[in-house]
């Protein structure tokens, strides 16, 4: 906390650009401190030369001119002006300032060199900012509220923080109307310099904040914030909300953000690795946030339903199955108990159907019963408003079994108006409301996802003993001889320095050394036009399998010499490459890289052929991933059974695909030159693996390192 | 609507079981029927021996001492007593009946029984009844409240039948709460006789309803259902939420109403060919419910996003194009008018940002551009409350351009207390606010279903010859002698009966006649045991492929009779079946059948071997399909891109696929005792198809008819 301490827990606030007019942002600003109470309990101080005071409280005409020291700058004033004033900060020993005034980054590249200038001038005094273009920051603890939002939310376990201030609008007015308890507020705007990593940080480190909630539209420093993220969930849970997942929403993004976008596949698997939980939307974030924010965590995935109508119930259920929870098995006492007292046309199985006429005492009996089985993990009590429902206390009792049963309570009271003071004595007592006994059911799946994040053991990277320094040679080559991709014989040359297995080849500059090798190697053998001029080897009938006598081997490389002289004219050959033929049987996998402008190396694993081809069953992890993540890929794919042997075939070798994986992994961190790779195929045997073809692509130097990622 | 009239209209009402005692469900009654004000328009005659008047209105001992015409009955009397009230309505001349008292089928076989007897007295009577076990029936035209629900909901466009009853009070409280608008509530209880299939009958034809919303556990009378909701679909949206679809949740149903469940598969099958939109969530029915309620139909798939937030607007654009939707392009020339009112900032490509500080004008001059835009055929109007934003103005702009454009308008107004007033307004003015963005998009998505359902030309089914006689005397023979699967031999005999092209194959009795058939065929053949005794062929080394020679032949047949003998000593051994190999190099496909117990044949398509082992890539129909519905068929599998070729092979004969489904869905609809068939594979071509193995499974006698489906 203590870098951003003053953002959130400053003891006096200069507010530069303060107004007295009521319609301005400047004024909004210092309304907000002061009806927040946060004026009265820390100095706020309005900047402004024309005004003697603004709301009752002494203004200046310059920061110089405040006798005391100030924690936090707040700046709503025109961009051209801002420089000047952070400068000033800086001199009056300002350590931190939010920028809420627009005109920089989003503003097209002018705003570009502006935010920049920005950045500049609070580096050098040591500033650090939030903004510029945002909204502003709320702390309900301390009780700022530095921002133009209409009125302070309600204080509660939440800190949210929002790449879109627009969007934090909505958020304050949802949490005005008592839907949401917040610890914190940031709006980040343009992020020039605090971005979500620094309030990862601060926040995980927060008393009064135990769930934190992310909207972002890019997140830039990709593995820094995998870093950061995957330790703070261990100690809170972290919801994010990314938006642009699709082609159409990404090309939203970068018109309104002006930032390259990370491809989806990127940040699904950087949100997995960083035990980041990803609300599909809106509503599924603000769903979870009341779940974490208020319950006690999941603590196996067996739940409990009690209800008062069987068809909500049975949705209920299907939700819980289908979301790969199971509906807790009751002991037997705790049947026999609730046989007992229910109705003989009461179900005491789960779900626990108390039937339509149950009054309190039912529901209380039921409740109690269910809450005590340690086969419950958690309980969900629906309710439908019906004749002789005691809504009310029915609550009171969910919120009183809540409070002492330390498994999570959700409510699932269903209706509007007749319902509304029993949703209402649930969400005073931290029993989230959901109104649809599917979403209840949701939040319960969250809750066994956090579960399992929690579980996760302390991530081991692989290390492997590899050739880096003879990579980086062929590397520097390519690179000299202005190529930027590399051919069939120094890809082998780079299998070989990460220690993967290929079949035997060598290179051959007549048809007699090709024969020769071809003896050495043993029958059939394949032969390969050696160019690194020509990539796509098969078009110009580059590429010869099967080859099972001298004479075969001779007349293949004596046509393919002359077929790629005649479509390549300028081709400069190397000769072909004769290579072993790989055993038969072999399962092909794939294993590739394209690395991500965000997150850096992001590593494929799928099934060769038509898997990868036609039915795109494939999974990502970005690099570094640990050795458990490279285990989780293999189970992914949905071809997975595959590998486990199928139709009385074996099962391959999943050691050698983790062994491969993990290489690449290595190789594709050890060298961020590599844009793109793909091995395809690997080919898995039941001992063993072999990769059979490779093709890498380098950074052009020719192209900005923008274009050269798309 | 004129068979179930008196249900909705009637001009006189018995309540046989009013009660003078408020907390009694006859009084609840009475007091609806008199608060809705039917009882001012129409004769309501409570039925109480002991009283003289109920809630102003006179008593009466019975049915029969009521001096007018009954048109309908509302019985809320202990069940001991309910058959004999129902002859007395006979007598008395009345031909509806809702039956609310509880203690029928979902209390236990006794109350079958009770239900049994009870639909005997109605039927010979001609008395139709709705219930029992019901909470009553409302008509907001009528003003017909004949339930014991808490008061009458608002009236509206969308007609509400739920097998769940305590639903149904959860659906009148919101309803109560403004949030729906409703022509018509039935709850149908158990459902003795009038069913989903006779509402839709009825509504389809009500000029009050113009969307019809479905909550069903099961739905016993599944062809008609499909029959009827085909016809109904293509006059008014359908929306069904159909609970019971896991098996956990299909044992909850089987546990709540004692019906025997039809497999998810069927009813996702049924749904899609009877054109019912399913809601998958009880938010999805409410949301689909207003949007279909108050909009005009979308005529095409191209939306427009007005908005004040970025965001926000990302949020939807993702929503929309994950749902298959796409943004529309506006013309140059909107996008020229909206770039010269906008600031320059704004962003006049779809999504249109009008930005944060946008006040109403700018709001109604972006809404009334992009309405009269040929390219848009939908219209989501973002709003996030901002300090500038005129939040009520712009719902009554989206209101007044929401009415004369003739495009589906919606409303996402996002946040609680600040918008809520604009909300109104929308909810008002016919324009369905969504509190999500996402939840929006997924409204268009709903709507472009129904527009594809009413775009589906009428069903074409095929007929074809075939010699259903031949298969008929079959399966006599087969099920006389006490059999209920059928052999290699037999197959053969019903795919020829059924014109499905097979490897040429007869049968020998001798080593020598095999010889000669395998002559005749060319070499390599297949020779495979004979005998209605063994199943399993394999397992006994009952199949040798790949016969090359006479010798080959004459070993294979001594070697398969002598071991078959050996495994299953008392099997009858008709000799071994000679059979063509069929060529290389066909693609693997599966056709089967399981019957399901609600809803008949379902049908099953995907690619044999791994593809339907282990990615389980099928897909269903029930039979009748159309020619339309077998096509989709093929292109719903995932891999179903191998069937148009991939990897430089040829696509396959889909018209030979179509030819078998086809066939086989005739074959299973002529013979309701084949329970279950698989042809797996089916050898597809580049041109023709081959069917390979056969198994068919037929009805046992000696099971029940329930047991053999499961």
């Amino acid at each position: 906390m203590s870098a951003l301490k003053n953002f959130f827990s400053p003891n006096s606030v200069a507010v530069i650009g303060a107004s007295t007019s009521p319609d301005k942002l400047g004024y909004a600003v210092v309304r907000n401190l002061v009806d927040s109470g946060f004026a009265k309990r820390a100095s706020v101080y309005p900047i402004n030369p024309k005004a003697d005071e603004i709301i009752g409280l002494k203004a200046y005409p310059t920061v110089m001119a405040i006798p005391d020291e100030v924690d936090l700058a707040v700046v709503v004033i025109p961009y051209p002006q801002v420089p000047a004033a952070i400068r000033e900060c800086g001199q009056k020993g300002i350590t931190a300032a939010i920028i809420i005034s627009a005109g920089f980054r989003e503003a097209g590249m002018e705003g570009v060199e502006r935010e920049q200038e920005l950045l500049a001038v609070a580096r050098s005094y040591g500033i650090r900012l939030i903004g510029p273009n945002c909204l502003g920051v709320i702390d309900t603890v301390s009780l700022l509220n530095a921002s133009f939002a209409a009125g302070s939310p309600p204080t509660g376990p939440m800190a949210f923080m929002s790449q879109s201030g627009a969007l934090g609008t909505a958020i304050l007015d949802w949490a005005q109307a008592g839907q949401l308890g917040l610890s914190k507020f940031v709006s980040l705007g343009n992020k020039a310099d605090v971005n979500e990593i620094d309030l990862l940080e601060a926040w995980g480190a927060d008393p009064s904040t135990n769930v934190i909630l992310i909207y972002c539209e890019e997140l830039p420093k990709g593995p820094k914030f995998i870093e950061t993220a995957r330790r703070i969930s261990k100690i809170k849970p972290i919801v994010a909300i990314k938006s642009g997942t699709t082609d159409a929403g990404s090309r939203a993004v970068s018109s309104h953000t002006g930032s390259l976008a990370g491809s989806e596949q990127a940040y699904q698997a950087a949100f997995r690795q960083a035990g980041v939980l990803r609300a599909e939307s809106m509503e599924d974030l603000f769903d979870m946030a009341r779940a974490f924010a208020y319950q006690p965590m999941l603590k196996g995935e067996r739940i409990a339903i009690i209800t008062n109508a069987g068809g909500p119930g049975i949705l209920a259920t299907d939700a819980l199955e289908r979301s790969g929870l199971s509906l807790a098995r009751l002991k037997p006492e705790t049947k026999l108990k609730l046989q007992q007292f229910l109705p003989s046309a009461a179900s005491a199985a789960n779900p626990v159907d108390v039937l339509g006429d149950a009054r309190a005492d039912r529901y209380r009996f039921a409740l109690e019963t269910v809450a005590a089985d340690p086969n419950v993990d958690g309980i969900l009590v629906l309710l439908t408003p019906q004749a002789m429902t005691e809504i009310e206390a029915v609550a009171h009792d969910t919120v009183a079994v809540a409070k002492q049963v330390g498994k999570p309570v959700f409510g699932c009271f269903m209706g509007a108006s007749k319902v509304l003071a029993g949703i209402e004595i649930l969400t005073k007592g931290g029993v989230p409301n959901y109104s649809f006994p599917e979403r209840a059911a949701l939040m319960f799946s969250a809750m066994a996802r956090y579960r399992q994040i929690l579980l996760r053991p302390e991530p081991e990277f692989a290390s492997y003993e590899v050739d880096k320094a003879r990579v980086a040679k062929l590397i520097e080559r390519v690179i000299t001889e202005g190529r930027n991709t590399i051919g069939d014989l120094e890809s082998r040359e780079v299998l070989e320095a990460y220690g993967l297995p290929m079949p035997r080849s060598a290179l051959a500059r007549t048809p007699d050394e090709a024969v020769h090798l071809a003896s050495e190697y043993g029958y059939p053998v394949v032969l390969k036009i050696a160019s690194p001029d020509i990539l796509h080897k098969t078009d110009v009938g580059g590429v010869k399998v099967g080859l099972r006598s001298a004479s075969d081997v001779r007349d293949a490389y004596e046509l393919m010499v002359m077929r790629a002289q005649r479509f390549v004219p300028d081709a400069r050959i190397w000769g072909c490459l004769v290579q072993e033929m790989a055993p038969a049987g072999g399962l092909e996998v794939l294993v590739g890289m394209n690395r991500d402008p965000q997150f850096g190396p992001l590593v494929t694993f799928g099934l060769g052929g038509i898997y990868v081809e036609t039915l795109k069953d494939v999974t990502f992890r970005l690099a570094p991933f640990s050795k458990r993540e490279a285990a989780d890929m293999l189970g992914e794919i949905r071809a997975h059974a595959l590998l486990d042997g199928v139709r009385g075939k074996a099962g391959v070798d999943k050691a050698a695909i983790l062994d491969t994986l993990g290489r690449i992994g290595q190789l594709v961190q050890d060298f961020p030159q590599i844009v793109e790779l793909d091995i395809n195929p690997v080919l898995v045997y039941e001992r063993g693996a072999i990769a059979i073809d490779m093709r890498l692509v380098l950074q052009s130097k020719r192209k900005s390192s923008v274009n050269s990622h798309h």
